[in-house]
């Protein structure tokens, strides 16, 4: 295609050092760099190329995926990328396959479960993918509680083995991703039960096939669980079910780094404390947020980019049509969740140090600030997830009837991405943890325990519970402090109000379930506030580059404005802020759109994505979409005849009126 | 698979007679009946199958709905089906398809905007289907925008034919269902120019293909536009590009109901009034809200059915686990939606009833309430849709991680359904057309002209600008009156204080765009006050069988007081009501949940879909959720064979570390 740059214009508008941007986006020089270099390697690699996903049958879009994955470890171990550039370019390969779980969950499981006899024994095995594993969790009747699993593994005092056993159709193994097809190794989670005793659920390490010729070890069942959502999507993973018969196993394949199993059959539980299992889960779900914020971040240069190029509308006298990002109802749309991406991206950062910190502690013993962490990811991993399946699907949206079409990227962005919403934790069951927490730290007040993290506004509740807003002119929510000050009083008075509800009732946890529903909106806006507060904290901190600091000031605004409008009901019912105040925060937040604006390309541009990571005709960096779209139309495998296939057997008896002639 | 109720039980706590709710779904015994009968008879006949969709190429599934259709006709044709009957049935095949557009657009276009002359010729082709037509309106750069189209027809006096071209890619035509592939004609809509000037966008009927052999005829370049959202849903559809190069047809194949060009090249208006257009449009946005109850409907039955079925947390040593339908985060997700598909139903309903009126009053050239029933009709269309949509993909999060399986029937449900928000007319333009009309309404307040119809409300500003809600308890929230009144309050209020806005810009059309986002949610309180009004007025009626009125009327009170509830800010800041009665509407809320509970199955039993219909593994009417899942795992084509391809080229050189003989 010819060369071009249609958005050259809406580039040449930022008043921003957009290089500058990028280091921001990105973290530091040193990400940025790695994620650019590594992202144009696999661009420019034809093996990568993905744009014919959609009409690869199950058969072909699996085989492609083995075939990239392959080529990703061959490159891994020719170029000697380091582990940090290995996990970026499997994911600029932007493909679901079996290798995520591999690295992703059984080498974790392994290391973090297993004594220090069993890792040298499986990791190096494991690190050169002699071997491939799969986490095998969940069962077809059991999902987010993982204490009803059913599948057993009973020790065999004689053989000194663990029979691993589906006792019925519903403790089958489900979802796990590599299982299906590829894994030779599981690490396999079931009740271990020893001398008739029910010790609850462990992990075990399990061989399911053959290293010489990949067929299922006897006692074995396994199979791939069908078609997902989407054409191409995780229907690229051999997401698989696993049902055993008796199966065998060495006593030593029990995980034992927690508790282990004596060659008697007694089951003893080690000194490492089991809280650590917990600093996993916060790793896991900080980098949970962090793809959040990049999946937002995908869909909205899409819709911003096409959203400056389409022209719709508006025209006097048959001249020139306005760009639809002119539209306040556009704006009022897709700028919010520009800056939700730039929100997610901060909080992602600060959950980075906060694992970090979390990390230090645990190694020195210190426990204090785990259920305070422990609650601050799951809600943040629940609160991000949630927004962006809606944020990609409102961007479709944003782009009208080609939207719809799959070269766009985002109907394949919105399929690959909504199972964020389940895994890991169902985002309700989430934030009914969060609940939970802020209602044990609201019952403790009185008790001279001083909330700390992010929950530290809570020690000022008193102040909280009467303050009244000083806003008093629209540029008033322009000040951190006011609109934290809001945001406070909000989450505080709606959790404070549930502990009064919840005191109504002779029986704490009836009256937790009667009012899940009001539970789960204080804990969001509990996390809504972490995020802005955390957004607020990045643009007081030292920014470099021209004009970098006031667009990351427009848009953290714009983030908390459009919630404060968003959940009004919440700020108006708990008096934190009045109806004219409201009314000022609307006029403010119009204002901020007009400066964000002239910079929207370019604050897009700063996500340094490439055409090929994007994935979408209508995302061109270069806007030159409509030839984009015939050249992907005249793909489509309809196309490779002008008459198609089914003329002779059904249109033309149809049209010559000789239906008994079409073959039925 | 065996014979079981897994929801018998379920059906058994029901409160009400099912049989006749069945027939108030409906809307009438007869059309209960026609509905059931075709529904099993495309159920039983295996042509019809559908469950393989997922797994087709795009060229099997576009030949299988080719075979489908023709199917189809054969039996409307041999069983002599009504009109109504042959509707149903292409409904119930639930596969989009090329006879869609033909019947739903390319026939009505012809009757609506052909000359009598023009009708006779050609309505009896299209009838048979010796002729299959599509309706060519929207291009590759126009859609919203019918006025700003570029496909020229230029008259040629002296051949007495019109030349339609394409003089720019943007110009292409894009989208047309049918198009792509099949239609031997199309209704084409082009600038008709005459005498070098443009009288702007009418339609011409064209020729495509030919009908001996179906090649394109020369000046034509047709083909597929490529796949769409889904692996199923549109992509069965063959939505195609058209480009003109200079192709001629015959004068009398413009359609000249309502304006024509004479031998001379003149232009000529008719004296046929142009608002006939808009009945049509009516009629065809009723068919849309209709048909979102029915999309909602189905979502919902599968959430409810599987939620009756699911079991997770809540087991007290080792027992049962609870349901999940029993928790109240589930209730409170999932009612309002069981609740909106009801109201949508009554709503729909209301709307055939104002199509016929409309109707009749064009007929009498009265077209004084044409404004307002357009008006209306615009913003069900968007409101109602918009919701299903976001309705379905909710519904797939309530069934948990198996929801994202195809064969729950969801992802396909909503990958079908979410053009709906797009096509004719995009759901927020909508909106600011019936933010317009509430403007104009609004600003005749005080002329002595009063509102009628869905407006009627409006004229008792004075009233509603100073009322204070009189609901003192949680059970006010139940009466009809005081439940309005809110309603009413909240929209007039939000559509005043938007006029009072406007009225402060010196240029209204820059007041307009400047409070595009207020002006629309203004024009969705109006359209939520519709359904609302329209579901209390259905309880208020005649309903038959035992218990009927009663599940109806707790729907009702679900349904607007989750509306209220949703939108908080807006009756808080209207001051409509208070905080304290905001928070007894949500205690109001949880009692209705609970009557709604035991009779929640019994409810979606109403809409009497078949296990076909629904196509969904979690949906079944019996509940047999898991072998039937395991069934459908097994289809897929990865299970096959227990190796998978692949294996030898590139997992075993993976693990045998020989990846130099990887086929890279």
């Amino acid at each position: 295609m010819e060369k071009v740059d249609h958005l050259s214009d809406e580039r040449n508008k930022a008043e921003f050092n957009v290089d500058e941007m990028k280091i921001v986006w990105a973290g530091s020089l040193h990400a940025f760099q790695v994620s650019n270099r590594i992202s144009r390697l696999v661009a420019n690699d034809p093996v990568f190329e993905k744009s014919k996903r959609a009409t690869m049958s199950r058969k072909e879009l699996f085989k492609n995926t083995l075939r990239k994955s392959v080529h990703a470890w061959k490159m891994i171990n020719e170029l000697r990328l380091s582990d940090e550039e290995a996990l970026r370019l499997r994911s600029f390969m932007d493909q679901p396959g079996f290798v995520d779980l591999h690295w992703g969950m059984f080498v974790p499981a392994i290391k973090g479960q297993g004594t220090e006899e069993q890792q040298r024994k499986w990791l190096p095995l494991a690190n050169k993918m002699q071997i491939i594993g799969c986490y095998a969790q969940t069962e077809l009747g059991h999902g987010s509680n993982v204490q009803g699993l059913e599948t057993t593994a009973t020790f065999d005092h004689q053989t000194d083995q663990f029979i691993i056993h589906s006792p019925t159709q519903t403790s089958s193994k489900w979802w796990p991703g590599g299982l299906g097809k590829v894994s030779t190794h599981a690490v396999v989670y079931a009740r271990l039960i020893t001398n008739g005793k029910d010790y609850g659920v462990h992990g075990f390490i399990v061989q399911l096939r053959s290293l010489d010729d990949h067929s299922p070890l006897p006692g074995i069942t396994v199979g791939d669980i069908g078609m997902k959502f989407g054409n191409g999507a995780y229907n690229s993973m051999d997401n698989g079910f696993l049902v055993f018969d008796h199966f065998r196993i060495p006593r030593d394949q029990m995980l034992m780094r927690l508790s282990k199993v004596t060659r008697e059959g007694k089951y003893v539980a080690s000194d490492v404390p089991r809280q650590l299992v917990y600093g996993t889960m916060v790793f896991v779900r900080q980098s949970i947020v962090s793809s959040a914020s990049n999946a937002m971040a995908r869909a909205v240069c899409i819709a911003t980019r096409y959203s400056a190029v389409r022209r719709q509308f508006g025209s006097q006298n048959g001249g020139t049509e306005t760009q639809v990002i002119d539209y306040k109802t556009q704006q009022n749309r897709l700028f919010p969740l520009l800056a939700s991406a730039y929100a997610f991206r901060f909080v992602g950062e600060w959950l980075k140090w906060l694992y970090t910190d979390v990390t230090q502690r645990l190694e020195a013993s210190d426990f204090a600030t785990l259920p305070e962490a422990h609650a601050c990811t799951a809600g943040l991993k629940s609160m991000t997830t949630s927004a962006t399946a809606d944020g990609i699907e409102e961007c479709r949206k944003l782009c009208g009837g080609h939207g719809y079409l799959w070269c766009s990227g985002l109907p394949e962005l919105f399929a690959v991405y909504v199972p964020a919403c389940t895994y890991e934790g169902d985002n309700v069951v989430l934030q009914l943890q969060v609940a939970r927490f802020l209602m044990k730290t609201v019952s403790q007040l009185g008790s001279g325990k001083v909330p700390a993290g992010t929950t530290e506004y809570m020690g000022r509740a008193q102040h909280l519970l009467q303050c009244r807003s000083k806003v008093q002119k629209a540029e008033d929510w322009l000040n951190p402090g006011m609109v934290l000050e809001a945001f406070e009083a909000r989450a505080l008075r709606m959790a404070v109000s549930c502990a009064k509800n919840l005191s109504k009732f002779e029986n704490q946890e009836q009256g937790f379930s009667e009012l899940l529903a009001d539970l789960v909106e204080a804990a969001i806006a509990h996390c809504q506030l972490i995020v802005v507060s955390k957004f607020i904290a990045k643009i007081e901190g030292d920014i470099k580059g021209e004009g970098v600091k006031n667009q990351l000031k427009n848009l953290c605004y714009i983030y908390a404005l459009h919630l404060l409008h968003k959940h009004l009901g919440d700020f108006l019912s708990t008096d934190s802020i009045t109806p004219e105040q409201a009314s000022l925060a609307s006029h403010q937040l119009r204002s901020l759109y007009s400066l964000v604006r002239p910079n929207a390309v370019a604050l897009v541009d700063a996500f340094d994505y490439t055409d090929h990571y994007l994935g979408s005709a209508l995302g061109r960096y270069d806007g030159n979409v409509y030839p984009k779209l015939f050249e992907e139309a005249l793909k489509d495998p309809l196309n490779d005849s002008v008459v198609p296939d089914g003329y002779v057997e059904y249109i033309r008896p149809l049209i010559k009126q000789n239906i008994r002639s079409a073959r039925l």
